[in-house]
């Protein structure tokens, strides 16, 4: 993998840059489309590759380990090869579902032992077999293992936690570092900021995962019930002290006034399950506000779905179409609204990146914030 | 509209034709996706044109008179607006929705009193009502209000229902005949035999149907619980009193080998939603047989979906990946399924008339229907 820094606002943080993958380019600031199981919830391949024009997608370990299962995605050659995606893939280390997903987990020095949320059956993630579960899946950006504590952790268990994480990491590098693509293409991993809503413990971790001088880098651990505040505070910090050339992912993040807060600050990467959750159920992000399509006020308004929107479905389909779609509970509702909200979010993140060049980035931003929460 | 009857068979009724409506041409034999609310299930209205390459899909008039409702439909100005599709749509008279999914309905000489099975509502349907609601939905093609009496119905129920659904039909076509079309596009009316599964019932109903001489007639009560045998008997005995040169719909009708027993007998229009429900539930149906995807045996399965199938869907996902969608109840499972399986149908529909044409369809049809049940 490489990094390109191209152009940095003068007036924020805000950067552009470009990530070479042995599966293609990644233009940033950008957003990962989330493909929890290998697929993006609702979305055809070609409707994600052409009419959304997603760069990169993210797989989640955990879910893909358990179904369909490491050996599966093995004899298929690895999930590109799987799920059909020849675009960069990035997966996330399975840490964090681990705690919010899977029953009776236990954390130790080793890793973490935890039930499957479908069958019961237990497992064991530690730092050095989920990156051989990724050098399996073959993604081409790998994650770290790390603990995510709660948003509203106090100090001491907060230390504890980062602390983990980084002997964690220690581990998982030198698995890395020790092992091998298996699939002909190259794979990177990229190490995870902790340390929840606490200055002191972000210094201290990005100061640490700095230390690598990995070829990105991560923050995890917002956006998980903190303020937005603490989350911007936060991250404020830590990109203040990861490497400028290397790439900056915050993780699950984030609605898209989060998303343009933090490219003013720094970051680079973003991936949420928002667009797709939030489409599915009738919530649908324009550049003008929010629409809850579910809503009385839609039924007899036949404009099209979002006139300013990118996606075939902003064009083709009325607003109170999608309402009759999605008041009758028709699959029809959840497919427009996570291929809106996706195309929208993509939109975003270009945008960004043209106004990042064009040298109005943080006015347009600031326009951009006003409107993108109101409630249409 | 007009039809133009094209080749027949010499070997069976088979035959090609042309309809032309305001909406556009339609190529029979010919299968309609069921599009119940007015959206076909899991199907964006692109791939239905240009994937699938539907040329008329059908609606709902119970479901569509339910929700979105007529004020909105007519406000919209028809359904053609409402959801998207500018080429013809059928409609049902909502005549088998009310006897098969409505409460506490009750059949009387002047209509079918009922309660919907949304919110307990009461309404009443009278073979006048629901064509001027037909007229509103601005359906191409607009079907009579009819009792479809059940599969195994005694021959004094059949009798009495058939003579009531030939009272409604007069009172239907005086209403039609006495109303103009609300959008500037024209309008036709099929009346529908009825008589269960008894032959002097079917012979009688179809020659007063065939008496009135309208654009083109339906066939009902079938596919409703009776044996194939007797379907295709039935079958036989109207379309050999039918006007040749007017289309002869088939309605609900059926699987694939219905399909080709039932335009080797000389139907030229099927409908069923078969293909959307099996195939969102996992049951794709292939030339080379029936595929349940949920099968153990497709997990390391990769190749296409369907290497002779028509759609996208078939060549880009493997079977190992669908498998995995559908075991993992992902939404894309329901889209893929579907996509595959109406493509399929209108392959399967295409062949029949290219079949036809070359004047094979027999030999054909004998060698498709063997294949079409082997379970792969
Ligand atoms: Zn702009
Ligand atoms: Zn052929």
């Amino acid at each position: 993998m490489e990094f390109e820094l191209q152009i940095t606002d003068p007036q924020s943080r805000a950067r552009t840059g470009k990530i070479t993958t042995d599966h293609g380019v990644i233009e940033t600031p950008i957003f990962m489309p989330v493909g929890t199981v290998g697929s993006v919830k609702g979305v055809h391949f070609n409707d994600l590759r052409n009419d959304i024009e997603a760069q990169i997608i993210l797989g989640n370990t955990y879910h893909l380990y358990l179904r369909p299962g490491l050996d599966i995605i093995e004899k298929a050659g690895g999930l590109h090869k799987f799920n059909g995606w020849d675009r960069p893939i990035l997966t996330d280390s399975g840490g964090y579902q681990v705690f919010s997903l899977s029953a009776n987990r236990k954390i130790k020095e080793d890793g973490a032992v935890f039930r499957s949320h479908i069958d019961g059956s237990k497992h064991l993630f530690t730092p050095e077999n989920v990156v051989d579960t990724q050098r399996i899946i073959g993604a081409d950006i790998m994650m770290a293992f790390d603990e995510c504590a709660p948003g509203d952790a106090p100090h001491d268990y907060a230390k504890k936690s980062m602390e983990l994480t980084h002997r964690w990491l220690q581990r998982g590098i030198t698995q890395f570092d020790s092992t091998r693509a298996k699939y002909g293409y190259s794979q990177t991993f990229f190490p995870i900021v902790q340390g929840a809503g606490f200055k002191d413990l972000r210094t201290q971790s990005a100061e640490y995962i700095a230390s690598f001088g990995r070829e990105g880098n991560a923050i995890g651990g917002l956006s998980v019930g903190e303020p937005a505040e603490v989350m911007y505070e936060m991250t404020e910090v830590v990109t203040g002290i990861l490497p400028k050339d290397k790439p900056r992912y915050l993780m699950g993040v984030g609605t898209p006034v989060n998303i343009l807060e933090s490219i003013a600050l720094g970051v680079d990467m973003f991936d949420c399950v928002m667009p797709t959750r939030n489409g599915r159920n009738g919530m649908l992000f324009t550049s003008r506000g929010i629409m809850n399509m579910k809503n009385q006020k839609w039924k007899d308004d036949f404009s099209p779905v979002d006139p300013e929107g990118t996606s075939f479905v902003d064009h083709h389909y009325t607003k109170a179409y999608l309402r009759h779609l999605f008041v009758s509970k028709e699959l029809l509702a959840a497919q427009i609204g996570s291929l809106h909200n996706l195309a929208f979010y993509l939109w975003l993140v270009k945008e960004a990146r043209s106004h990042i060049q064009a040298g109005d980035f943080i006015p347009w931003k600031n326009q951009m914030v006003k409107q993108l929460s109101v409630r249409l």
